[in-house]
């Protein structure tokens, strides 16, 4: 049975990935004609199903699947549907479309629940048509910032107008907040190598990693690259590729913890120069805040010995600051059990990204189930999971429902 | 009288920073008409001094001071008078003029020599408007390459076309090749901080240094910033920023040897994405042949060892590769003798930069001599000599043309 959802829930994917605005590739950004398509045959299946469903006025699809009393506290599952550019067609799909797949497994087995099902699918996730973030998960939640709506994407048009023109509406956002939620669960894919290193098809999240993101800026001497000797060099770019491997050095030191340079420029920038100034980002993550708050300081403090002793100039600015969000303990061990439930190891790993779950986690009890993807690579064509792990993880995802308790 | 030439040196100089293409800054690229109007007002002065003077059919400034008997073999002395853009007002114009300078100081003193002096002001030696370097001294030396003519600037019009609407010829480009020269020599400043930190006015070059170039290519592998633990890794950021310590170490383990890393580029240049390329350029010079060709082989093998250890792929691919140019000996005695008849403390040092001396010592001795600039600063308009310093020059200069003997 689950064999069948899979492949069904697979074949979806397939087909999803087809609304795209960019032909040859799958760029489907939040409130474009593609997301809009891609909303409709979401809102077309569940209703084949039998539910009642909907796009709400912030442009989330929405479905529910009654309990055995009307009215019963929901379990809300899903994921976004918008995604990067050139996007692979598993990050949020899978879980937004999983969760259809979920109550379908039900309505087959005419099975009826203590609560309610609530299935949502949210816009702007990724955040980058507008930069904005989670807009469709902030309204479901209740906690948007309506000043959001004034936000532009980059041919100027603003998101409450995209919004309108979608056919939401952004003046009443609050009918999209949900209400009488008992819990949200998330099915994502991993987007990092841990499951596929460990042989497992699925874990369970434990938090959602805390980031901090700093932007350095070194100032040494521009100077002629013939002409001056190694000694009376206060060389940019040499100081930052010391700092940099301090960075690597101290995040390797730390579980659970990662530090990345992904930025980095040398000016003047001639071959024939000594770079004057480099600038460069830096990312650090933990699922801990005592142990990220530390491992900043730590950083911080390191790079401005390396820039004293060479004698260059640092400055250092804060760009980016998000507390980690820790899973809810109940849904961690619902997860746990839910997976010796049907065989499956028991696994525990961070998120190192950021997903709807930590937006939702601060109304209702949240929690999310991962499942392995090829490579560790998302945001990206190649992004794939096995039809055999999908199985798995709609399996433990279908254990998971059956074995929820409301409080 | 030395103080006066330096002073009328000074003034020139000044005068001859306003010759530029861009109000507010010093540009003046070969053949432009600011180039023009400053090759004239070089002949305007070096005709007030009574010499035969005029612009060749490449475009130097040309001026001949006959020597006791007509048709002398010559001391030609010189310098370019082309600029980068946003320049300083000494780099090449200060030796071009201390020609003039020198000639004018013999005049004075009615003094005619055993040799004629000739005046030469190149174009083109820094090689900036169009893809080619020191056309003016190339002609001037007969080794230039008349392919080199059909070079474009970035607005598309080929030098050859350049160089005939501004009144030369490239097709009698061998008229400007000089005959019966019997060495030349070239005052400079040193663009680097050596004599500054020695705290001398003076110094001989002993060699132009050689150069490699070579450009590196690292592929590691892209991964979300948030969720590959650091172990699992194979960023090409921090292995690119350990081989550029390395690059830097192994430089200034070697007298005379310095490695430059002016470019670097982090790829896809995410905030949020481990890099998965890294490309940065390498520039090693030396004045010596075979100790420059050890350290680009030991840095090259360094790199791949790095490479290796981290699980990155690398590629190295030469850019350039321009030999020493070793100053003749006969010059560097001259000009030490110079210094000490003067009293000033004799210094060698080596250019970090290349020269038209290095083209014209490709057919006749040639040799150089450095002046002090503050903070080593060049190719900038903060590029600055004292007058004391230009006084301290032309005397050394001077004593070493009065010293000068036929071979």
């Amino acid at each position: 049975m689950a064999n069948e959802a899979a492949r069904r829930l697979m074949a979806r994917l397939d087909e999803f990935g087809g609304f795209t605005d960019e032909p040859g590739k799958l760029t489907r950004l939040y409130l474009s004609p593609a997301y809009a398509r891609a909303c409709e045959r979401f809102v077309e299946w569940a209703r084949e199903a039998g539910l009642a469903a909907y796009i709400d006025a912030v442009g989330n699809v929405r479905a529910r699947y009654e309990g055995r009393r009307p009215n019963a506290p929901a379990l809300m599952i899903g994921s976004h549907i918008d995604t990067v550019r050139d996007a692979g067609r598993y990050d949020g799909n899978l879980g937004a479309l999983a969760a259809l797949s979920i109550v379908e497994m039900l309505i087959e087995r005419r099975e009826r629940l203590d609560f309610a099902i609530e299935i949502a699918a949210f816009g702007d996730e990724e955040g980058v048509r507008f930069p904005t973030t989670m807009t469709g998960s902030r309204a479901v939640a209740g906690v948007l910032d309506p000043t959001a709506f004034a936000a532009k994407d980059r041919e100027g048009v603003k998101l409450g107008d995209a919004l309108t023109a979608f056919g939401g509406s952004p003046l009443a956002w609050r009918e999209a907040e949900a209400r009488d939620v008992a819990a949200f669960v998330e099915l994502h894919i991993e987007q990092g190598p841990v499951l596929e290193r460990e042989g497992l098809a699925v874990g369970t999240v434990t938090a959602i990693n805390g980031a901090t993101r700093l932007e350095i800026l070194v100032t040494g001497h521009a100077g002629h690259a013939g002409s001056v000797p190694m000694p009376l060099r206060r060389d940019a770019l040499t100081a930052a590729a010391e700092m940099i491997l301090a960075i690597e050095a101290r995040a390797a030191r730390a579980p659970d913890l990662v530090a990345t340079v992904g930025q980095m420029e040398a000016r003047p920038g001639a071959v024939n120069v000594i770079p004057g100034a480099a600038r460069f980002s830096i990312d650090i993550r933990s699922p801990s805040e005592p142990r990220r708050k530390t491992a900043v300081a730590d950083i911080v403090a390191s790079l401005r010995e390396i820039a004293e002793r060479r004698k260059v100039e640092i400055a250092v600015r804060a760009t980016h600051e998000a507390p980690a969000f820790v899973c809810d303990p109940r849904i961690v061990a619902g997860f746990d059990a839910a997976a010796q439930a049907v065989g499956e190891p028991v696994f525990h790993l961070p998120s190192g990204a950021g997903h709807d779950s930590m937006i939702l986690g601060r109304r209702w009890p949240a929690g999310m189930l991962f499942v392995r993807c090829q490579g560790g690579i998302s945001h990206n064509p190649l992004e794939s999971i096995t039809t055999a792990d999908c199985e798995t993880a709609l399996a433990v995802l279908f254990a998971f429902v059956k074995d929820f308790r409301l409080a």
